[in-house]
Protein backbone atom coordinates (compact mmCIF):
# COMPACT_ATOMS: atom_id res chain seq x y z
CA UNK A 1 0.00 0.00 0.00
CA UNK A 2 1.29 3.77 -0.74
CA UNK A 3 1.78 6.17 2.36
CA UNK A 4 -1.19 8.36 1.08
CA UNK A 5 -3.50 5.25 1.13
CA UNK A 6 -2.79 3.67 4.80
CA UNK A 7 -3.23 7.69 5.90
CA UNK A 8 -7.26 7.92 4.38
CA UNK A 9 -7.26 4.61 6.09
CA UNK A 10 -6.01 5.60 9.37
CA UNK A 11 -8.21 9.12 9.12
CA UNK A 12 -11.12 7.41 7.75
CA UNK A 13 -11.26 5.09 10.61
CA UNK A 14 -10.57 8.14 13.40
CA UNK A 15 -13.33 9.41 11.68
CA UNK A 16 -15.61 6.34 12.07
CA UNK A 17 -14.54 6.08 15.75
CA UNK A 18 -15.92 9.55 16.64
CA UNK A 19 -12.58 10.92 17.10
CA UNK A 20 -13.40 13.90 14.51
CA UNK A 21 -16.93 14.52 15.03
CA UNK A 22 -18.71 15.92 11.68
CA UNK A 23 -18.30 19.51 11.70
CA UNK A 24 -14.79 18.94 12.98
CA UNK A 25 -12.47 21.60 11.24
CA UNK A 26 -8.86 19.40 10.68
CA UNK A 27 -5.32 20.70 11.76
CA UNK A 28 -3.66 22.35 9.38
CA UNK A 29 -1.85 20.74 6.67
CA UNK A 30 1.67 20.68 7.95
CA UNK A 31 0.74 19.49 11.22
CA UNK A 32 -1.29 16.90 9.67
CA UNK A 33 1.83 16.02 7.30
CA UNK A 34 3.97 16.31 10.46
CA UNK A 35 2.37 14.18 12.61
CA UNK A 36 2.17 11.51 9.57
CA UNK A 37 5.71 12.20 9.19
CA UNK A 38 5.20 12.69 5.29
CA UNK A 39 5.29 15.68 2.57
CA UNK A 40 1.76 17.85 2.27
CA UNK A 41 1.56 16.64 -1.27
CA UNK A 42 0.93 12.78 0.00
CA UNK A 43 -1.48 14.29 2.54
CA UNK A 44 -3.80 16.20 0.25
CA UNK A 45 -3.57 12.86 -1.92
CA UNK A 46 -5.16 11.13 1.09
CA UNK A 47 -7.38 13.71 2.14
CA UNK A 48 -8.39 13.94 -1.81
CA UNK A 49 -9.48 10.44 -1.65
CA UNK A 50 -11.21 10.78 1.15
CA UNK A 51 -13.46 14.40 -0.16
CA UNK A 52 -14.42 11.95 -2.84
CA UNK A 53 -15.72 9.50 -0.74
CA UNK A 54 -18.01 12.34 1.08
CA UNK A 55 -16.15 12.30 4.44
CA UNK A 56 -14.36 15.49 4.18
CA UNK A 57 -14.73 18.90 2.37
CA UNK A 58 -13.55 21.40 2.28
CA UNK A 59 -14.45 25.46 2.65
CA UNK A 60 -12.55 28.08 0.17
CA UNK A 61 -9.84 29.72 2.75
CA UNK A 62 -11.48 28.58 6.03
CA UNK A 63 -9.71 24.57 5.67
CA UNK A 64 -11.34 21.37 5.38
CA UNK A 65 -14.13 20.16 7.45
CA UNK A 66 -15.49 16.16 8.59
CA UNK A 67 -18.68 16.05 6.79
CA UNK A 68 -21.96 15.27 8.83
CA UNK A 69 -23.04 11.37 7.74
CA UNK A 70 -26.30 12.18 5.57
CA UNK A 71 -29.47 10.51 6.26
CA UNK A 72 -30.19 8.00 3.80
CA UNK A 73 -33.62 8.18 1.66
CA UNK A 74 -34.72 5.10 -0.21
CA UNK A 75 -36.46 6.53 -3.68
CA UNK A 76 -38.66 3.37 -4.37
CA UNK A 77 -42.13 2.96 -5.74
CA UNK A 78 -43.96 3.58 -2.54
CA UNK A 79 -42.11 6.72 -1.17
CA UNK A 80 -43.18 8.30 2.21
CA UNK A 81 -41.40 10.71 4.19
CA UNK A 82 -42.36 9.87 7.29
CA UNK A 83 -41.84 6.08 7.28
CA UNK A 84 -38.59 6.70 5.11
CA UNK A 85 -37.26 8.95 7.97
CA UNK A 86 -38.79 6.71 10.50
CA UNK A 87 -37.01 3.78 9.09
CA UNK A 88 -33.47 4.89 9.37
CA UNK A 89 -34.26 5.92 13.44
CA UNK A 90 -34.65 9.19 13.28
CA UNK A 91 -37.75 12.01 13.38
CA UNK A 92 -39.36 13.15 10.59
CA UNK A 93 -41.12 16.33 11.17
CA UNK A 94 -42.84 18.79 8.64
CA UNK A 95 -43.40 22.71 8.79
CA UNK A 96 -46.42 23.98 5.98
CA UNK A 97 -45.16 26.99 4.78
CA UNK A 98 -48.71 27.78 2.66
CA UNK A 99 -51.51 25.39 1.18
CA UNK A 100 -53.13 27.24 -1.37
CA UNK A 101 -55.86 26.88 -4.33
CA UNK A 102 -55.52 27.89 -7.38
CA UNK A 103 -55.70 27.83 -11.47
CA UNK A 104 -52.38 25.29 -12.26
CA UNK A 105 -49.99 26.63 -15.11
CA UNK A 106 -49.31 24.67 -17.97
CA UNK A 107 -46.14 22.33 -16.40
CA UNK A 108 -48.39 21.34 -13.31
CA UNK A 109 -51.54 20.55 -15.86
CA UNK A 110 -49.42 18.30 -18.08
CA UNK A 111 -47.83 16.70 -14.73
CA UNK A 112 -51.12 16.07 -13.52
CA UNK A 113 -53.19 15.40 -16.93
CA UNK A 114 -55.00 18.26 -16.29
CA UNK A 115 -56.03 21.04 -18.34
CA UNK A 116 -54.47 24.44 -18.27
CA UNK A 117 -56.27 26.31 -15.80
CA UNK A 118 -58.27 23.50 -13.68
CA UNK A 119 -57.47 24.11 -9.93
CA UNK A 120 -55.00 22.67 -8.07
CA UNK A 121 -53.88 22.17 -4.04
CA UNK A 122 -50.72 24.21 -4.13
CA UNK A 123 -48.22 22.45 -0.77
CA UNK A 124 -45.33 24.30 0.69
CA UNK A 125 -42.62 23.70 3.25
CA UNK A 126 -39.80 22.42 5.09
CA UNK A 127 -39.30 18.11 5.72
CA UNK A 128 -37.33 18.01 8.89
CA UNK A 129 -34.95 15.14 10.51
CA UNK A 130 -34.70 15.55 13.73
CA UNK A 131 -35.84 18.95 13.93
CA UNK A 132 -33.37 19.95 11.71
CA UNK A 133 -34.47 21.36 7.71
CA UNK A 134 -33.54 18.64 5.65
CA UNK A 135 -35.25 19.87 2.53
CA UNK A 136 -38.28 22.30 1.08
CA UNK A 137 -40.94 20.93 -1.24
CA UNK A 138 -43.47 21.97 -3.16
CA UNK A 139 -46.64 19.41 -4.03
CA UNK A 140 -49.43 19.64 -6.41
CA UNK A 141 -52.57 17.81 -5.97
CA UNK A 142 -55.66 17.91 -8.21
CA UNK A 143 -58.41 20.03 -6.58
CA UNK A 144 -61.32 18.72 -7.82
CA UNK A 145 -60.92 15.49 -7.16
CA UNK A 146 -59.56 15.78 -3.61
CA UNK A 147 -61.55 19.05 -1.98
CA UNK A 148 -60.84 18.35 1.56
CA UNK A 149 -57.39 17.94 0.94
CA UNK A 150 -56.00 21.59 2.08
CA UNK A 151 -58.00 21.20 5.76
CA UNK A 152 -56.45 17.52 5.63
CA UNK A 153 -53.17 18.50 4.98
CA UNK A 154 -53.30 21.20 8.20
CA UNK A 155 -54.39 18.92 10.43
CA UNK A 156 -52.35 15.40 9.77
CA UNK A 157 -48.62 15.61 9.80
CA UNK A 158 -47.78 13.94 6.72
CA UNK A 159 -49.47 13.71 3.07
CA UNK A 160 -49.95 10.22 3.45
CA UNK A 161 -51.83 10.79 6.54
CA UNK A 162 -54.02 13.30 4.39
CA UNK A 163 -54.35 11.99 1.30
CA UNK A 164 -55.97 8.79 3.41
CA UNK A 165 -58.31 11.46 5.28
CA UNK A 166 -59.24 12.27 1.27
CA UNK A 167 -60.13 8.56 0.50
CA UNK A 168 -56.60 7.89 -1.26
CA UNK A 169 -55.20 4.81 0.68
CA UNK A 170 -52.63 3.96 -1.58
CA UNK A 171 -50.43 5.71 -4.25
CA UNK A 172 -47.21 5.28 -6.14
CA UNK A 173 -44.53 6.95 -7.95
CA UNK A 174 -45.00 6.48 -11.62
CA UNK A 175 -41.76 8.93 -12.36
CA UNK A 176 -39.00 10.29 -10.67
CA UNK A 177 -36.16 12.67 -11.85
CA UNK A 178 -33.17 13.77 -9.88
CA UNK A 179 -30.97 16.95 -10.58
CA UNK A 180 -28.32 19.13 -8.60
CA UNK A 181 -29.10 22.91 -7.97
CA UNK A 182 -26.91 25.25 -6.04
CA UNK A 183 -29.03 27.15 -2.79
CA UNK A 184 -29.97 30.62 -3.36
CA UNK A 185 -30.20 32.58 -0.87
CA UNK A 186 -33.94 31.98 0.21
CA UNK A 187 -33.56 28.59 0.29
CA UNK A 188 -30.41 28.75 2.05
CA UNK A 189 -31.75 30.65 5.20
CA UNK A 190 -34.82 28.08 5.23
CA UNK A 191 -32.74 25.27 5.52
CA UNK A 192 -30.34 26.74 7.60
CA UNK A 193 -27.29 25.97 5.15
CA UNK A 194 -25.04 28.58 3.35
CA UNK A 195 -25.71 29.88 -0.30
CA UNK A 196 -23.69 27.86 -2.78
CA UNK A 197 -23.90 24.43 -0.82
CA UNK A 198 -25.52 21.64 -2.91
CA UNK A 199 -28.78 20.93 -3.21
CA UNK A 200 -30.52 17.48 -4.60
CA UNK A 201 -33.86 18.06 -6.96
CA UNK A 202 -36.33 15.45 -7.19
CA UNK A 203 -39.30 15.87 -9.36
CA UNK A 204 -42.04 13.07 -8.66
CA UNK A 205 -45.47 11.87 -10.09
CA UNK A 206 -47.54 9.71 -7.83
CA UNK A 207 -50.62 8.35 -9.36
CA UNK A 208 -53.60 6.56 -7.02
CA UNK A 209 -56.49 4.48 -8.93
CA UNK A 210 -54.93 5.06 -12.74
CA UNK A 211 -54.46 8.65 -12.29
CA UNK A 212 -51.64 11.27 -11.27
CA UNK A 213 -53.02 12.62 -8.12
CA UNK A 214 -49.80 14.28 -7.03
CA UNK A 215 -46.69 16.10 -8.65
CA UNK A 216 -43.86 17.26 -6.56
CA UNK A 217 -40.48 19.24 -6.37
CA UNK A 218 -38.44 18.98 -3.80
CA UNK A 219 -35.06 20.24 -2.49
CA UNK A 220 -32.55 18.73 -0.35
CA UNK A 221 -29.62 19.93 1.49
CA UNK A 222 -27.30 17.25 0.27
CA UNK A 223 -25.32 17.69 3.07
CA UNK A 224 -27.65 16.14 5.26
CA UNK A 225 -29.40 13.65 2.90
CA UNK A 226 -28.50 10.46 0.46
CA UNK A 227 -30.88 9.22 -1.93
CA UNK A 228 -30.68 5.65 -2.51
CA UNK A 229 -32.08 3.56 -5.12
CA UNK A 230 -34.09 0.23 -4.99
CA UNK A 231 -32.22 -2.44 -6.87
CA UNK A 232 -34.35 -5.72 -6.87
CA UNK A 233 -31.01 -7.78 -5.32
CA UNK A 234 -30.49 -5.26 -2.39
CA UNK B 1 -55.23 32.33 -13.91
CA UNK B 2 -52.73 34.96 -12.15
CA UNK B 3 -50.82 37.08 -14.42
CA UNK B 4 -47.47 36.00 -13.55
CA UNK B 5 -48.95 32.29 -14.34
CA UNK B 6 -49.72 33.86 -18.34
CA UNK B 7 -46.62 35.00 -18.64
CA UNK B 8 -44.29 31.68 -16.99
CA UNK B 9 -46.75 30.27 -19.53
CA UNK B 10 -45.72 32.04 -22.46
CA UNK B 11 -42.58 32.30 -21.66
CA UNK B 12 -42.25 28.49 -21.13
CA UNK B 13 -44.12 28.02 -24.67
CA UNK B 14 -41.40 29.98 -26.73
CA UNK B 15 -38.41 28.54 -25.07
CA UNK B 16 -40.38 24.60 -25.84
CA UNK B 17 -40.18 26.34 -29.58
CA UNK B 18 -36.80 27.35 -29.67
CA UNK B 19 -37.02 30.97 -29.61
CA UNK B 20 -34.53 31.05 -26.63
CA UNK B 21 -32.05 28.91 -26.96
CA UNK B 22 -30.09 27.13 -24.59
CA UNK B 23 -27.41 29.56 -23.70
CA UNK B 24 -29.49 32.78 -24.40
CA UNK B 25 -29.86 35.28 -21.86
CA UNK B 26 -33.34 36.54 -21.34
CA UNK B 27 -33.87 40.85 -22.06
CA UNK B 28 -33.04 42.66 -18.80
CA UNK B 29 -36.56 42.38 -16.41
CA UNK B 30 -37.72 45.92 -16.99
CA UNK B 31 -37.79 44.94 -20.71
CA UNK B 32 -39.50 42.03 -19.84
CA UNK B 33 -42.11 43.48 -18.02
CA UNK B 34 -42.93 46.36 -20.51
CA UNK B 35 -43.36 43.95 -22.95
CA UNK B 36 -45.90 42.08 -20.32
CA UNK B 37 -47.30 45.14 -19.38
CA UNK B 38 -46.43 44.34 -15.71
CA UNK B 39 -44.56 45.11 -12.89
CA UNK B 40 -41.10 43.23 -11.92
CA UNK B 41 -42.39 41.87 -9.01
CA UNK B 42 -44.86 39.96 -11.03
CA UNK B 43 -42.48 39.32 -13.76
CA UNK B 44 -40.00 38.28 -11.39
CA UNK B 45 -42.72 35.64 -9.46
CA UNK B 46 -42.97 34.29 -13.58
CA UNK B 47 -39.16 33.40 -13.94
CA UNK B 48 -38.63 32.00 -10.52
CA UNK B 49 -41.73 29.38 -11.41
CA UNK B 50 -39.50 28.52 -14.58
CA UNK B 51 -36.16 28.58 -13.05
CA UNK B 52 -37.78 26.11 -10.06
CA UNK B 53 -38.78 24.01 -12.73
CA UNK B 54 -35.21 23.84 -14.19
CA UNK B 55 -35.90 25.83 -17.52
CA UNK B 56 -33.95 29.30 -16.89
CA UNK B 57 -31.01 29.79 -14.22
CA UNK B 58 -29.41 33.16 -12.89
CA UNK B 59 -25.92 33.79 -12.38
CA UNK B 60 -25.00 36.33 -10.20
CA UNK B 61 -24.45 39.70 -11.51
CA UNK B 62 -25.00 38.15 -15.05
CA UNK B 63 -28.58 37.91 -15.77
CA UNK B 64 -31.10 35.02 -16.40
CA UNK B 65 -30.30 32.65 -19.10
CA UNK B 66 -31.67 29.52 -20.51
CA UNK B 67 -30.92 26.59 -19.47
CA UNK B 68 -29.37 23.53 -22.31
CA UNK B 69 -31.89 20.67 -21.77
CA UNK B 70 -30.28 17.80 -19.89
CA UNK B 71 -29.86 13.85 -21.33
CA UNK B 72 -32.05 11.90 -19.48
CA UNK B 73 -30.01 9.18 -17.91
CA UNK B 74 -31.85 5.75 -17.04
CA UNK B 75 -30.44 4.43 -13.36
CA UNK B 76 -32.13 1.16 -13.54
CA UNK B 77 -30.89 -2.86 -12.27
CA UNK B 78 -28.56 -3.22 -15.73
CA UNK B 79 -27.08 0.69 -16.44
CA UNK B 80 -24.90 1.02 -19.72
CA UNK B 81 -23.67 3.96 -20.34
CA UNK B 82 -23.24 3.95 -23.93
CA UNK B 83 -26.63 1.74 -24.38
CA UNK B 84 -28.46 4.54 -22.21
CA UNK B 85 -27.17 7.76 -24.44
CA UNK B 86 -27.75 5.50 -27.42
CA UNK B 87 -31.25 5.32 -26.54
CA UNK B 88 -31.39 8.74 -25.84
CA UNK B 89 -30.59 9.76 -29.95
CA UNK B 90 -27.00 10.75 -28.61
CA UNK B 91 -23.43 9.87 -29.43
CA UNK B 92 -21.48 8.16 -26.40
CA UNK B 93 -17.66 8.47 -26.01
CA UNK B 94 -15.31 8.06 -23.63
CA UNK B 95 -12.03 9.37 -22.76
CA UNK B 96 -9.02 7.03 -20.42
CA UNK B 97 -7.69 9.66 -18.37
CA UNK B 98 -5.52 6.83 -16.43
CA UNK B 99 -5.81 2.76 -15.89
CA UNK B 100 -3.63 1.38 -12.88
CA UNK B 101 -3.42 -1.29 -10.84
CA UNK B 102 -2.70 -0.63 -7.05
CA UNK B 103 -3.31 -2.00 -3.52
CA UNK B 104 -6.83 -1.23 -2.24
CA UNK B 105 -7.34 1.02 0.53
CA UNK B 106 -9.94 0.17 3.41
CA UNK B 107 -13.08 1.88 0.99
CA UNK B 108 -12.58 0.34 -1.93
CA UNK B 109 -11.32 -3.21 -0.33
CA UNK B 110 -15.24 -2.92 1.63
CA UNK B 111 -17.17 -1.56 -1.51
CA UNK B 112 -15.80 -5.09 -3.30
CA UNK B 113 -15.77 -7.38 -1.02
CA UNK B 114 -12.04 -7.90 -0.98
CA UNK B 115 -9.53 -7.47 1.93
CA UNK B 116 -7.89 -4.36 2.30
CA UNK B 117 -4.49 -4.43 0.38
CA UNK B 118 -5.61 -6.72 -2.19
CA UNK B 119 -4.70 -5.56 -5.63
CA UNK B 120 -7.45 -3.80 -7.48
CA UNK B 121 -7.59 -2.07 -11.25
CA UNK B 122 -8.74 1.70 -10.93
CA UNK B 123 -9.96 3.58 -14.38
CA UNK B 124 -10.66 7.06 -14.84
CA UNK B 125 -11.62 9.19 -16.69
CA UNK B 126 -13.99 11.53 -18.62
CA UNK B 127 -17.72 10.38 -20.29
CA UNK B 128 -18.97 12.38 -22.89
CA UNK B 129 -22.26 13.18 -24.74
CA UNK B 130 -22.30 14.36 -28.42
CA UNK B 131 -18.15 14.86 -27.86
CA UNK B 132 -19.26 17.70 -24.84
CA UNK B 133 -18.10 15.95 -20.91
CA UNK B 134 -21.03 15.22 -18.85
CA UNK B 135 -18.78 13.02 -16.32
CA UNK B 136 -15.98 12.27 -14.63
CA UNK B 137 -15.85 9.06 -13.57
CA UNK B 138 -13.53 6.65 -10.81
CA UNK B 139 -14.40 2.94 -11.40
CA UNK B 140 -12.20 0.21 -8.83
CA UNK B 141 -12.26 -3.60 -10.23
CA UNK B 142 -11.24 -6.56 -8.27
CA UNK B 143 -7.43 -7.19 -10.38
CA UNK B 144 -6.97 -10.91 -9.26
CA UNK B 145 -10.30 -12.02 -10.92
CA UNK B 146 -10.10 -9.85 -14.00
CA UNK B 147 -6.14 -9.76 -15.09
CA UNK B 148 -7.12 -8.72 -18.73
CA UNK B 149 -9.22 -5.50 -17.68
CA UNK B 150 -6.51 -3.26 -18.26
CA UNK B 151 -5.17 -4.09 -21.75
CA UNK B 152 -9.38 -4.39 -22.03
CA UNK B 153 -10.38 -1.14 -20.99
CA UNK B 154 -7.94 0.58 -23.16
CA UNK B 155 -8.74 -1.43 -26.26
CA UNK B 156 -12.82 -1.30 -26.52
CA UNK B 157 -14.49 1.61 -25.76
CA UNK B 158 -16.67 0.92 -23.30
CA UNK B 159 -16.68 -0.87 -19.59
CA UNK B 160 -19.37 -3.76 -20.72
CA UNK B 161 -17.39 -4.27 -24.14
CA UNK B 162 -14.05 -4.64 -21.98
CA UNK B 163 -15.60 -6.78 -19.37
CA UNK B 164 -17.28 -8.99 -21.87
CA UNK B 165 -13.45 -9.35 -22.97
CA UNK B 166 -13.06 -10.66 -19.42
CA UNK B 167 -15.55 -12.91 -19.88
CA UNK B 168 -18.16 -11.14 -17.85
CA UNK B 169 -21.13 -11.54 -19.91
CA UNK B 170 -23.71 -9.53 -17.51
CA UNK B 171 -23.43 -7.75 -14.53
CA UNK B 172 -26.14 -5.99 -12.70
CA UNK B 173 -26.35 -2.85 -9.91
CA UNK B 174 -26.82 -3.79 -6.54
CA UNK B 175 -26.92 -0.12 -5.30
CA UNK B 176 -27.12 3.06 -6.31
CA UNK B 177 -26.59 6.31 -4.30
CA UNK B 178 -26.46 9.75 -5.24
CA UNK B 179 -26.38 12.68 -3.81
CA UNK B 180 -24.97 16.16 -5.03
CA UNK B 181 -21.74 18.59 -4.94
CA UNK B 182 -19.95 21.60 -6.02
CA UNK B 183 -17.57 20.87 -8.39
CA UNK B 184 -13.95 21.72 -7.68
CA UNK B 185 -11.26 24.01 -9.85
CA UNK B 186 -10.26 20.13 -11.62
CA UNK B 187 -13.82 19.04 -11.88
CA UNK B 188 -14.96 22.05 -13.55
CA UNK B 189 -11.58 22.31 -15.99
CA UNK B 190 -12.81 19.10 -17.05
CA UNK B 191 -15.87 18.72 -17.57
CA UNK B 192 -15.90 22.56 -19.13
CA UNK B 193 -18.16 24.07 -17.03
CA UNK B 194 -17.35 26.85 -14.03
CA UNK B 195 -16.26 26.11 -10.80
CA UNK B 196 -18.89 26.24 -8.05
CA UNK B 197 -21.35 24.83 -10.73
CA UNK B 198 -23.58 21.67 -9.14
CA UNK B 199 -22.66 18.09 -10.06
CA UNK B 200 -24.70 15.20 -9.37
CA UNK B 201 -22.91 12.25 -7.58
CA UNK B 202 -23.15 8.61 -7.67
CA UNK B 203 -21.56 5.82 -5.92
CA UNK B 204 -22.84 1.98 -7.49
CA UNK B 205 -21.59 -1.26 -6.95
CA UNK B 206 -22.37 -4.44 -9.52
CA UNK B 207 -22.01 -7.70 -9.38
CA UNK B 208 -21.95 -10.83 -11.59
CA UNK B 209 -21.65 -14.14 -10.66
CA UNK B 210 -22.84 -13.22 -7.00
CA UNK B 211 -19.37 -11.20 -6.49
CA UNK B 212 -18.94 -7.60 -6.72
CA UNK B 213 -17.32 -6.94 -10.17
CA UNK B 214 -17.27 -2.87 -10.38
CA UNK B 215 -17.41 -0.03 -7.80
CA UNK B 216 -17.89 3.38 -9.53
CA UNK B 217 -18.11 7.09 -8.23
CA UNK B 218 -19.17 9.43 -10.97
CA UNK B 219 -19.39 13.07 -10.35
CA UNK B 220 -22.16 14.09 -13.36
CA UNK B 221 -22.35 18.22 -14.94
CA UNK B 222 -25.87 18.93 -13.50
CA UNK B 223 -26.34 21.06 -16.14
CA UNK B 224 -26.18 18.53 -18.72
CA UNK B 225 -27.46 15.47 -17.48
CA UNK B 226 -31.02 14.27 -15.56
CA UNK B 227 -30.77 10.89 -13.56
CA UNK B 228 -34.17 9.05 -13.85
CA UNK B 229 -35.51 6.28 -11.61
CA UNK B 230 -37.02 2.94 -13.09
CA UNK B 231 -40.80 2.52 -12.06
CA UNK B 232 -42.83 -0.61 -12.66
CA UNK B 233 -45.84 1.10 -14.54
CA UNK B 234 -43.22 3.89 -15.99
Amino acid sequence: MSLWQSIADNLRAEIARGLWPPGTKLPAEAELAARFGVNRHTLRHATKVLADEGLLYSRRGAGVFVAASPVDYPLGDRVRFHRNIELAGKVPGRVLDAVMTRPSDAAEASALGLSTGDKVHVAEGVSMVDFRPVALFRTVFPADWLPGLPTALRERKSVTAALAACGIDDYRRISTRVSARIADATQAVKLQIDPGEPLLRTEAISESQGRPVEHGLTWWAAERVTLTLPHDAS
